[in-house]
């Protein structure tokens, strides 16, 4: 039976960028399939009362550093020479969000392969439609009907149901990872993901 | 030239316990030597404003949970079926942190050796002189000189130095290790460690 591989996801995260690729590298050696759940990361921030790590440790001196740092060495580890934070990080993503919940299956998949390097590489201004709009009509989506969609109150609550699930089965924060039931946070996690789907 | 690990160490972590046999197995397969630095985590956290994770997590949903989650798979990967978490979890260690400096060089790595099993598989309260001054006795240490040092003005002065220090160059937990330059926190990072040293 193939392995999936569940991906809690939010544009929003430049470590929802920096895992994308290797997880992706990771399916392939496995034939393992990912599973991309749009979730809404400032709600579940709210929910849990978690906040992105440059806030929360800003208190305590030298650890914003060390995770700069680890940044850095992941980067190059990974040859990401083209990630660049984006200038309105932390920008509202819940409109990309939305568009993901339109999508099904891999055309999830294929609309982060075509947002994640305008976003992170080449700071796409996610808040203008036009733009957004532009990349996505390059890459063969229907923006039009997409955006409408985004306005549909079944999308917007599946993106809530979502965000609340992912709470509700232990998650806090982007990039999460579930195989089985099997919960993995944060990049540093791929490896364990490898072996978890080896095993 | 052999390559050195400096590992800043205080009892009182597990993390501590849970890094010190895998560092140990990197420094044999590497040729690596463990420099031990003792300091104290206590003054560590008001230095820094930090706090251990369990406190400083404890507001956030499902972050110490995950927290446990990661350190039962650090555990069970590395087969320690003996580790038990002391009683008098977070104790005083500043005597057994003087203990440490109080000796020198390969003694420092083998009161390690000698106190974390009592310490982190059969609960020894490290507030009972009596008690650890027998584990001491039994391993060959001259317990009472030993304790006598803890009072001496320039072993406690040194290890307020070693702290400070600790803290001037980025420590902010325990444990960190510095491989040259090169800063790493916590046990997730040991395999970079080990790529580090075979770099």
């Amino acid at each position: 039976m193939a392995k999936t591989i569940e991906l809690l996801f939010d544009f929003v995260s430049p470590n929802g960028y920096l895992a994308w690729y290797p997880l992706n590298d990771i399916a392939e050696q496995t034939g393992a399939a990912i599973e991309v759940v749009p979730v809404f990361l400032g709600g579940m921030h709210r929910l849990t009362g978690n906040a992105p790590p440059m806030i929360r440790d800003a208190d305590v001196k030298g650890k914003v550093e060390y995770s700069m740092l680890e940044m850095r060495r992941f980067i190059a580890k990974h040859g990401f020479d083209r990630f660049a934070m984006n200038p309105k990080f932390p920008f509202n993503s819940v409109t990309l969000q939305r568009l993901l919940i339109a999508l099904d299956g891999q055309e999830r998949n294929r609309l982060i392969d075509t947002l994640l390097p305008p976003i992170w590489e080449q700071g796409l201004d996610v808040g203008d439609p036009q733009a957004v709009g532009s990349v996505l009509a390059e890459a063969g989506f229907d923006a039009e009907a997409l955006f409408a969609k985004t306005q549909d109150p079944a999308i917007k609550q599946a993106l809530i149901d979502n965000t609340d699930n992912a709470v509700e089965r232990g998650a806090f924060g982007i990039p999460t990872f579930f195989v089985g039931k099997e919960m993995f946070f944060g990049k540093e996690r791929l490896e364990q993901i490898e072996e978890e789907l080896a095993g």
